[in-house]
Protein backbone atom coordinates (compact mmCIF):
# COMPACT_ATOMS: atom_id res chain seq x y z
CA UNK A 1 0.00 0.00 0.00
CA UNK A 2 1.47 3.18 -1.11
CA UNK A 3 3.20 5.06 2.38
CA UNK A 4 3.44 8.68 2.38
CA UNK A 5 6.07 10.65 4.71
CA UNK A 6 4.19 13.76 6.18
CA UNK A 7 5.72 17.11 7.45
CA UNK A 8 3.42 19.17 9.98
CA UNK A 9 3.36 22.43 11.25
CA UNK A 10 0.57 22.89 14.30
CA UNK A 11 -0.06 24.88 17.13
CA UNK A 12 -0.75 22.52 19.84
CA UNK A 13 -2.65 25.08 22.09
CA UNK A 14 -6.28 24.00 22.13
CA UNK A 15 -4.76 19.79 21.89
CA UNK A 16 -4.29 16.99 24.11
CA UNK A 17 -1.05 16.60 22.50
CA UNK A 18 0.06 14.76 18.99
CA UNK A 19 -1.24 11.35 20.83
CA UNK A 20 -5.21 10.51 20.38
CA UNK A 21 -6.27 10.26 23.84
CA UNK A 22 -10.00 10.05 25.31
CA UNK A 23 -10.19 13.64 27.45
CA UNK A 24 -10.12 15.36 24.15
CA UNK A 25 -8.96 16.49 20.53
CA UNK A 26 -5.42 15.32 19.70
CA UNK A 27 -3.56 16.75 16.84
CA UNK A 28 -3.34 12.56 15.52
CA UNK A 29 -7.09 12.44 15.83
CA UNK A 30 -7.62 15.76 13.42
CA UNK A 31 -5.19 14.54 10.79
CA UNK A 32 -6.64 11.05 10.85
CA UNK A 33 -10.53 12.08 10.24
CA UNK A 34 -9.32 14.53 7.53
CA UNK A 35 -7.88 11.66 5.96
CA UNK A 36 -10.86 9.69 6.19
CA UNK A 37 -12.57 12.62 4.31
CA UNK A 38 -10.41 12.48 2.17
CA UNK A 39 -10.13 8.90 1.08
CA UNK A 40 -12.23 6.98 3.09
CA UNK A 41 -9.81 5.22 4.91
CA UNK A 42 -9.12 4.56 8.65
CA UNK A 43 -6.03 4.60 9.78
CA UNK A 44 -3.36 5.04 12.29
CA UNK A 45 -0.74 7.79 11.98
CA UNK A 46 2.32 7.11 13.61
CA UNK A 47 4.82 10.48 14.52
CA UNK A 48 8.55 10.89 15.49
CA UNK A 49 7.73 12.38 18.66
CA UNK A 50 4.20 12.14 21.17
CA UNK A 51 4.26 16.09 21.64
CA UNK A 52 2.07 17.02 25.10
CA UNK A 53 -0.72 19.52 25.35
CA UNK A 54 0.23 22.89 24.78
CA UNK A 55 3.75 21.95 22.45
CA UNK A 56 3.90 23.18 19.13
CA UNK A 57 5.56 21.73 15.95
CA UNK A 58 7.09 23.34 12.87
CA UNK A 59 8.17 20.24 11.32
CA UNK A 60 6.89 17.28 13.06
CA UNK A 61 7.16 14.17 10.94
CA UNK A 62 3.79 11.21 10.64
CA UNK A 63 3.25 9.01 8.13
CA UNK A 64 0.08 7.52 6.20
CA UNK A 65 -0.68 4.30 4.35
CA UNK A 66 -3.35 4.93 1.73
CA UNK A 67 -4.72 2.10 -0.67
CA UNK A 68 -4.76 4.49 -3.37
CA UNK A 69 -1.36 5.67 -5.58
CA UNK A 70 -2.13 9.51 -5.04
CA UNK A 71 0.62 12.63 -6.60
CA UNK A 72 2.19 13.51 -3.00
CA UNK A 73 1.01 17.00 -3.44
CA UNK A 74 -2.73 16.18 -3.96
CA UNK A 75 -2.30 13.87 -0.65
CA UNK A 76 -0.66 17.50 0.94
CA UNK A 77 -3.74 19.61 -0.25
CA UNK A 78 -6.61 17.23 0.66
CA UNK A 79 -5.04 16.71 4.02
CA UNK A 80 -5.24 20.53 4.15
CA UNK A 81 -8.63 20.42 2.76
CA UNK A 82 -10.22 18.41 5.02
CA UNK A 83 -8.48 20.02 8.02
CA UNK A 84 -10.46 23.27 7.46
CA UNK A 85 -9.41 26.06 10.01
CA UNK A 86 -8.00 23.50 12.53
CA UNK A 87 -4.29 24.67 13.33
CA UNK A 88 -2.71 22.16 11.40
CA UNK A 89 -1.01 22.83 8.90
CA UNK A 90 0.75 19.59 6.05
CA UNK A 91 3.72 21.20 5.38
CA UNK A 92 4.47 18.42 2.52
CA UNK A 93 3.80 14.76 1.56
CA UNK A 94 6.70 12.40 0.00
CA UNK A 95 5.96 9.25 -1.55
CA UNK A 96 8.38 6.99 0.94
CA UNK A 97 8.72 3.29 0.59
CA UNK A 98 7.29 0.62 3.48
CA UNK A 99 10.47 -0.01 4.97
CA UNK A 100 10.00 4.07 6.39
CA UNK A 101 9.06 4.32 9.45
CA UNK A 102 7.82 7.77 11.12
CA UNK A 103 8.91 6.69 15.17
CA UNK A 104 11.24 3.44 14.30
CA UNK A 105 13.53 5.01 11.45
CA UNK A 106 13.96 8.59 12.79
CA UNK A 107 17.57 8.85 13.78
CA UNK A 108 17.21 12.32 15.17
CA UNK A 109 14.94 14.36 16.73
CA UNK A 110 15.38 18.99 17.23
CA UNK A 111 13.45 20.53 19.19
CA UNK A 112 13.66 24.53 20.10
CA UNK A 113 12.19 25.98 23.34
CA UNK A 114 11.55 29.62 23.04
CA UNK A 115 11.58 32.24 26.51
CA UNK A 116 11.04 35.67 25.80
CA UNK A 117 13.05 37.52 28.30
CA UNK A 118 11.11 40.57 29.69
CA UNK A 119 9.16 41.74 31.95
CA UNK A 120 6.10 43.31 30.02
CA UNK A 121 3.71 40.76 29.62
CA UNK A 122 3.31 39.35 26.10
CA UNK A 123 0.49 40.55 23.62
CA UNK A 124 1.51 39.06 20.22
CA UNK A 125 2.89 35.82 21.39
CA UNK A 126 0.89 34.46 23.59
CA UNK A 127 1.01 30.80 23.96
CA UNK A 128 4.38 30.68 21.47
CA UNK A 129 6.84 31.56 24.07
CA UNK A 130 7.84 31.26 28.18
CA UNK A 131 7.77 34.69 29.21
CA UNK A 132 10.12 35.29 32.35
CA UNK A 133 11.99 37.74 34.41
CA UNK A 134 14.66 38.83 35.44
CA UNK A 135 17.60 39.39 32.74
CA UNK A 136 18.94 35.59 31.82
CA UNK A 137 22.78 35.27 31.25
CA UNK A 138 22.10 33.18 27.95
CA UNK A 139 26.24 32.51 27.83
CA UNK A 140 25.79 30.84 31.06
CA UNK A 141 23.00 28.94 30.07
CA UNK A 142 24.49 28.06 27.01
CA UNK A 143 28.20 27.28 29.16
CA UNK A 144 26.12 24.88 31.51
CA UNK A 145 24.15 23.20 29.03
CA UNK A 146 27.42 21.48 27.79
CA UNK A 147 27.79 18.99 30.40
CA UNK A 148 24.42 17.44 29.03
CA UNK A 149 26.22 16.16 26.11
CA UNK A 150 26.39 12.96 25.32
CA UNK A 151 25.33 9.41 27.27
CA UNK A 152 24.02 9.64 30.42
CA UNK A 153 21.18 8.38 32.50
CA UNK A 154 18.99 11.50 32.75
CA UNK A 155 16.46 10.39 34.90
CA UNK A 156 16.88 13.66 36.67
CA UNK A 157 15.23 15.10 33.47
CA UNK A 158 12.71 12.69 32.99
CA UNK A 159 8.85 13.04 33.74
CA UNK A 160 7.58 10.08 36.37
CA UNK A 161 5.58 9.20 33.80
CA UNK A 162 8.12 8.35 31.07
CA UNK A 163 7.44 4.93 29.55
CA UNK A 164 10.89 4.92 27.97
CA UNK A 165 12.55 1.04 29.05
CA UNK A 166 15.71 3.35 29.86
CA UNK A 167 16.82 6.38 31.25
CA UNK A 168 20.04 6.27 28.96
CA UNK A 169 19.94 8.45 25.98
CA UNK A 170 22.42 10.24 24.15
CA UNK A 171 21.95 13.81 23.85
CA UNK A 172 23.88 14.71 20.68
CA UNK A 173 24.11 18.92 20.81
CA UNK A 174 22.46 21.79 22.93
CA UNK A 175 22.72 25.28 22.13
CA UNK A 176 21.28 28.12 24.06
CA UNK A 177 21.38 31.59 21.82
CA UNK A 178 19.80 34.40 22.41
CA UNK A 179 17.94 36.63 19.66
CA UNK A 180 16.56 40.03 21.32
CA UNK A 181 14.30 39.60 23.89
CA UNK A 182 14.59 36.12 22.74
CA UNK A 183 16.58 32.76 24.30
CA UNK A 184 16.58 29.87 22.12
CA UNK A 185 17.24 26.42 23.27
CA UNK A 186 18.21 23.85 20.50
CA UNK A 187 18.71 20.55 21.00
CA UNK A 188 18.72 17.04 19.04
CA UNK A 189 19.15 13.67 20.05
CA UNK A 190 18.37 10.30 18.64
CA UNK A 191 15.56 10.07 21.27
CA UNK A 192 13.84 11.81 24.37
CA UNK A 193 12.22 10.98 27.13
CA UNK A 194 8.71 12.46 28.37
CA UNK A 195 9.76 16.18 29.59
CA UNK A 196 13.13 16.02 28.56
CA UNK A 197 13.43 18.96 27.28
CA UNK A 198 11.13 21.02 28.78
CA UNK A 199 13.03 19.82 32.47
CA UNK A 200 16.55 21.36 30.85
CA UNK A 201 15.07 24.31 29.56
CA UNK A 202 13.29 25.01 33.36
CA UNK A 203 16.38 23.50 35.15
CA UNK A 204 18.86 26.32 32.94
CA UNK A 205 16.75 29.58 33.19
CA UNK A 206 17.93 28.34 37.04
CA UNK A 207 21.52 29.03 35.59
CA UNK A 208 20.69 32.15 33.58
CA UNK A 209 19.14 33.67 36.34
CA UNK A 210 22.28 32.68 38.32
CA UNK A 211 21.18 30.44 41.23
CA UNK A 212 22.80 27.13 39.97
CA UNK A 213 26.36 27.11 38.57
CA UNK A 214 27.31 24.76 35.92
CA UNK A 215 28.58 22.70 38.63
CA UNK A 216 25.13 22.46 40.06
CA UNK A 217 24.05 21.16 36.89
CA UNK A 218 26.16 18.49 36.31
CA UNK A 219 26.04 17.21 39.72
CA UNK A 220 21.62 17.44 38.96
CA UNK A 221 22.71 15.37 36.05
CA UNK A 222 24.67 12.89 38.43
CA UNK A 223 22.30 12.81 40.80
CA UNK A 224 20.19 10.53 38.68
CA UNK A 225 16.95 12.02 40.67
CA UNK A 226 13.58 13.22 39.62
CA UNK A 227 13.77 15.58 42.69
CA UNK A 228 17.06 17.02 41.42
CA UNK A 229 15.66 18.57 38.83
CA UNK A 230 14.56 22.67 38.46
CA UNK A 231 11.30 23.93 37.50
CA UNK A 232 9.72 22.26 34.52
CA UNK A 233 9.07 24.70 32.22
CA UNK A 234 5.83 25.46 30.58
CA UNK A 235 4.76 23.73 26.92
CA UNK A 236 3.89 26.11 25.53
CA UNK A 237 7.91 27.66 24.54
CA UNK A 238 8.29 23.83 22.97
CA UNK A 239 8.65 23.46 19.35
CA UNK A 240 9.15 19.96 17.45
CA UNK A 241 10.99 21.25 14.80
CA UNK A 242 12.14 18.15 12.67
CA UNK A 243 12.78 14.46 12.50
CA UNK A 244 15.91 13.48 10.25
CA UNK A 245 16.10 9.76 8.77
CA UNK A 246 19.36 7.87 7.24
CA UNK A 247 19.21 8.18 3.47
CA UNK A 248 19.12 11.50 2.51
CA UNK A 249 16.88 12.28 5.14
CA UNK A 250 14.41 9.72 4.15
CA UNK B 1 0.18 67.52 34.96
CA UNK B 2 2.80 64.72 34.63
CA UNK B 3 2.61 63.12 30.92
CA UNK B 4 3.83 59.66 29.99
CA UNK B 5 4.97 58.34 26.64
CA UNK B 6 3.80 55.25 26.37
CA UNK B 7 5.02 52.29 23.70
CA UNK B 8 2.85 49.55 23.06
CA UNK B 9 2.57 46.00 21.74
CA UNK B 10 -0.94 45.03 20.49
CA UNK B 11 -2.69 42.13 18.52
CA UNK B 12 -5.12 43.86 16.48
CA UNK B 13 -7.25 40.65 15.76
CA UNK B 14 -10.37 41.26 18.69
CA UNK B 15 -10.37 44.98 18.36
CA UNK B 16 -11.79 47.29 16.15
CA UNK B 17 -8.72 49.24 15.37
CA UNK B 18 -6.70 51.67 17.85
CA UNK B 19 -9.52 54.36 18.09
CA UNK B 20 -12.34 54.57 20.12
CA UNK B 21 -15.75 53.19 17.60
CA UNK B 22 -19.31 52.20 18.79
CA UNK B 23 -19.69 48.84 17.41
CA UNK B 24 -16.64 46.76 19.21
CA UNK B 25 -13.93 46.83 21.68
CA UNK B 26 -10.60 49.04 20.71
CA UNK B 27 -7.45 49.18 22.14
CA UNK B 28 -7.56 53.06 23.18
CA UNK B 29 -10.55 52.05 25.67
CA UNK B 30 -9.16 49.45 26.94
CA UNK B 31 -6.07 51.54 27.79
CA UNK B 32 -8.29 53.99 29.04
CA UNK B 33 -9.69 51.52 30.91
CA UNK B 34 -6.86 50.13 32.87
CA UNK B 35 -5.22 53.96 33.41
CA UNK B 36 -8.75 54.56 34.97
CA UNK B 37 -8.75 51.42 37.10
CA UNK B 38 -5.08 52.64 38.31
CA UNK B 39 -5.59 55.93 39.36
CA UNK B 40 -9.34 56.71 38.74
CA UNK B 41 -9.18 59.46 36.43
CA UNK B 42 -11.05 59.30 33.30
CA UNK B 43 -8.06 59.69 29.81
CA UNK B 44 -8.07 60.55 26.54
CA UNK B 45 -5.01 58.59 25.27
CA UNK B 46 -3.53 59.86 21.74
CA UNK B 47 -1.55 57.76 19.90
CA UNK B 48 0.66 58.30 16.69
CA UNK B 49 -1.21 55.92 14.15
CA UNK B 50 -4.75 55.00 13.87
CA UNK B 51 -4.42 51.08 13.12
CA UNK B 52 -7.68 49.82 11.55
CA UNK B 53 -9.57 46.05 12.95
CA UNK B 54 -7.04 43.38 12.75
CA UNK B 55 -3.46 45.36 12.47
CA UNK B 56 -1.42 44.67 15.20
CA UNK B 57 1.55 47.03 16.44
CA UNK B 58 4.95 46.23 17.67
CA UNK B 59 6.04 49.60 19.38
CA UNK B 60 2.36 52.14 18.73
CA UNK B 61 3.50 55.44 20.93
CA UNK B 62 0.55 56.47 22.48
CA UNK B 63 0.39 59.69 25.45
CA UNK B 64 -0.84 59.94 28.79
CA UNK B 65 -1.74 62.65 31.32
CA UNK B 66 -1.82 61.45 34.98
CA UNK B 67 -2.41 63.55 37.66
CA UNK B 68 0.27 62.29 40.00
CA UNK B 69 3.79 61.97 39.53
CA UNK B 70 4.68 58.08 39.13
CA UNK B 71 8.08 56.81 38.96
CA UNK B 72 7.33 55.78 34.86
CA UNK B 73 8.09 51.96 35.49
CA UNK B 74 5.43 52.21 38.04
CA UNK B 75 3.12 53.54 35.12
CA UNK B 76 4.22 50.62 32.76
CA UNK B 77 3.33 47.91 35.87
CA UNK B 78 0.07 49.21 36.38
CA UNK B 79 -1.44 49.36 32.99
CA UNK B 80 -0.29 46.06 32.43
CA UNK B 81 -1.82 44.65 35.15
CA UNK B 82 -5.42 46.21 34.84
CA UNK B 83 -5.21 45.04 31.12
CA UNK B 84 -5.31 41.92 32.95
CA UNK B 85 -5.22 38.84 30.04
CA UNK B 86 -6.06 41.49 26.86
CA UNK B 87 -3.74 40.69 24.30
CA UNK B 88 -2.12 44.73 24.58
CA UNK B 89 1.53 45.32 26.76
CA UNK B 90 2.88 48.02 27.57
CA UNK B 91 6.23 47.73 26.50
CA UNK B 92 7.13 51.02 28.42
CA UNK B 93 6.25 54.35 29.93
CA UNK B 94 8.31 57.09 29.72
CA UNK B 95 8.34 60.61 31.69
CA UNK B 96 7.93 63.68 28.57
CA UNK B 97 7.17 67.06 29.17
CA UNK B 98 3.96 68.60 28.30
CA UNK B 99 5.18 69.86 24.82
CA UNK B 100 5.53 65.96 23.55
CA UNK B 101 2.42 64.59 21.71
CA UNK B 102 2.01 61.41 20.48
CA UNK B 103 0.48 62.33 17.52
CA UNK B 104 1.32 66.15 16.51
CA UNK B 105 5.03 65.71 17.60
CA UNK B 106 5.85 62.27 15.45
CA UNK B 107 8.53 62.86 12.66
CA UNK B 108 8.31 59.43 11.17
CA UNK B 109 6.07 56.21 11.08
CA UNK B 110 7.27 53.32 10.41
CA UNK B 111 5.12 50.23 9.72
CA UNK B 112 5.90 46.63 8.52
CA UNK B 113 3.79 44.11 6.49
CA UNK B 114 4.37 40.71 6.75
CA UNK B 115 3.32 38.32 3.83
CA UNK B 116 3.60 34.33 3.75
CA UNK B 117 4.39 33.54 1.16
CA UNK B 118 3.76 29.88 0.53
CA UNK B 119 1.45 27.46 -0.27
CA UNK B 120 0.20 25.20 2.63
CA UNK B 121 -1.91 26.76 4.92
CA UNK B 122 -0.68 28.46 8.60
CA UNK B 123 -1.42 27.10 11.66
CA UNK B 124 1.12 28.37 14.02
CA UNK B 125 0.81 32.30 12.49
CA UNK B 126 -3.09 32.76 11.69
CA UNK B 127 -3.93 36.13 12.20
CA UNK B 128 -0.13 37.61 11.99
CA UNK B 129 0.95 37.59 8.34
CA UNK B 130 -0.96 37.89 4.52
CA UNK B 131 -0.45 34.08 3.19
CA UNK B 132 -0.29 34.22 -0.95
CA UNK B 133 0.73 32.04 -3.21
CA UNK B 134 2.57 31.71 -6.21
CA UNK B 135 5.84 32.41 -5.49
CA UNK B 136 6.54 35.99 -5.26
CA UNK B 137 9.39 37.42 -6.77
CA UNK B 138 10.96 39.97 -3.87
CA UNK B 139 13.72 41.79 -5.64
CA UNK B 140 11.61 42.79 -8.39
CA UNK B 141 9.16 43.99 -5.28
CA UNK B 142 11.82 45.50 -3.65
CA UNK B 143 13.13 47.69 -7.65
CA UNK B 144 9.46 48.35 -8.03
CA UNK B 145 8.47 49.87 -4.85
CA UNK B 146 11.59 52.41 -5.04
CA UNK B 147 8.75 54.30 -7.46
CA UNK B 148 6.88 55.13 -4.34
CA UNK B 149 9.67 57.18 -2.30
CA UNK B 150 9.12 60.55 -2.21
CA UNK B 151 6.58 63.28 -2.65
CA UNK B 152 3.77 62.52 -4.39
CA UNK B 153 -0.07 62.79 -4.44
CA UNK B 154 -1.01 58.71 -3.13
CA UNK B 155 -4.99 59.78 -4.40
CA UNK B 156 -4.41 56.17 -5.98
CA UNK B 157 -3.08 54.17 -2.30
CA UNK B 158 -5.93 56.08 -0.32
CA UNK B 159 -8.93 54.56 1.02
CA UNK B 160 -11.97 56.78 0.14
CA UNK B 161 -12.59 56.93 3.66
CA UNK B 162 -9.29 58.72 4.46
CA UNK B 163 -9.50 61.90 6.46
CA UNK B 164 -6.24 63.36 5.64
CA UNK B 165 -6.94 66.84 4.39
CA UNK B 166 -4.09 66.38 1.33
CA UNK B 167 -3.09 63.28 -0.70
CA UNK B 168 0.20 64.54 -0.88
CA UNK B 169 2.82 62.73 1.20
CA UNK B 170 6.70 62.40 1.12
CA UNK B 171 7.33 58.42 1.55
CA UNK B 172 11.24 57.97 3.12
CA UNK B 173 12.03 54.80 1.96
CA UNK B 174 10.32 51.62 1.35
CA UNK B 175 12.30 48.41 1.32
CA UNK B 176 10.84 44.91 0.59
CA UNK B 177 13.15 41.84 1.86
CA UNK B 178 13.03 38.09 1.42
CA UNK B 179 13.21 36.02 4.92
CA UNK B 180 12.55 32.21 4.31
CA UNK B 181 9.46 31.92 3.17
CA UNK B 182 8.42 35.35 4.52
CA UNK B 183 8.36 38.39 2.47
CA UNK B 184 8.42 41.64 4.83
CA UNK B 185 7.62 44.99 2.95
CA UNK B 186 9.09 47.94 5.50
CA UNK B 187 8.03 51.64 5.17
CA UNK B 188 8.83 54.53 6.59
CA UNK B 189 6.88 58.38 6.05
CA UNK B 190 6.35 61.34 8.10
CA UNK B 191 2.77 60.48 7.74
CA UNK B 192 -0.15 57.96 5.60
CA UNK B 193 -2.61 58.29 4.27
CA UNK B 194 -5.54 55.46 5.58
CA UNK B 195 -4.88 52.47 4.08
CA UNK B 196 -1.78 53.26 2.06
CA UNK B 197 0.61 50.53 3.34
CA UNK B 198 -2.10 47.87 2.95
CA UNK B 199 -2.42 49.42 -1.06
CA UNK B 200 1.15 49.61 -1.47
CA UNK B 201 1.38 46.03 0.16
CA UNK B 202 -1.81 44.51 -2.58
CA UNK B 203 -0.23 46.35 -5.42
CA UNK B 204 3.49 45.38 -4.87
CA UNK B 205 1.80 41.09 -4.48
CA UNK B 206 0.87 41.71 -8.06
CA UNK B 207 4.59 42.82 -9.55
CA UNK B 208 5.85 40.37 -7.37
CA UNK B 209 3.43 37.78 -8.73
CA UNK B 210 4.34 39.06 -12.68
CA UNK B 211 1.12 40.59 -13.01
CA UNK B 212 2.35 44.19 -13.05
CA UNK B 213 5.75 45.80 -14.06
CA UNK B 214 7.77 48.68 -12.43
CA UNK B 215 5.96 50.90 -15.05
CA UNK B 216 2.46 49.71 -14.25
CA UNK B 217 3.02 50.68 -10.44
CA UNK B 218 4.44 53.88 -11.83
CA UNK B 219 1.26 54.86 -14.38
CA UNK B 220 -0.49 54.12 -11.02
CA UNK B 221 1.17 56.46 -9.05
CA UNK B 222 0.48 58.93 -11.10
CA UNK B 223 -3.04 58.62 -12.01
CA UNK B 224 -3.95 60.00 -8.73
CA UNK B 225 -7.01 57.92 -8.94
CA UNK B 226 -8.53 54.97 -6.53
CA UNK B 227 -9.09 53.13 -9.37
CA UNK B 228 -6.09 52.27 -10.36
CA UNK B 229 -4.92 50.43 -7.54
CA UNK B 230 -4.25 47.08 -6.72
CA UNK B 231 -5.82 45.06 -4.37
CA UNK B 232 -5.40 46.25 -1.01
CA UNK B 233 -3.51 43.89 1.21
CA UNK B 234 -5.75 42.45 4.49
CA UNK B 235 -5.12 43.90 7.76
CA UNK B 236 -3.70 40.86 9.67
CA UNK B 237 -0.06 41.10 8.06
CA UNK B 238 0.25 44.92 9.14
CA UNK B 239 2.21 45.85 11.80
CA UNK B 240 3.10 49.39 13.43
CA UNK B 241 6.63 49.00 14.07
CA UNK B 242 7.39 52.53 15.53
CA UNK B 243 7.06 56.02 15.72
CA UNK B 244 10.14 58.10 16.22
CA UNK B 245 10.54 62.20 17.81
CA UNK B 246 12.78 64.91 17.72
CA UNK B 247 15.15 65.39 20.35
CA UNK B 248 16.53 62.00 20.98
CA UNK B 249 13.51 59.83 19.71
CA UNK B 250 11.24 62.16 22.30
Amino acid sequence: MPRYKLTIEYDGTGFVGWQRQENGPSVQQAIEEAVKNFCGMETNIPAAGRTDSGVHARGMVAHVDIDRAFEPGKVRDAINFHLGAQPISILSAEAVSEEFHARFSCVRRSYEYRITNRRMPLALDVNRTWRIWPALNAEAMDDAAQVLVGRHDFTTFRSSKCQSESPVKSLEQISVMRAGEDVYIRCAARSFLHNQVRSFAGTLVEVGKGKWTKRDLKKALEAADRAACGPVAPPEGLYFLRADYEDVNR
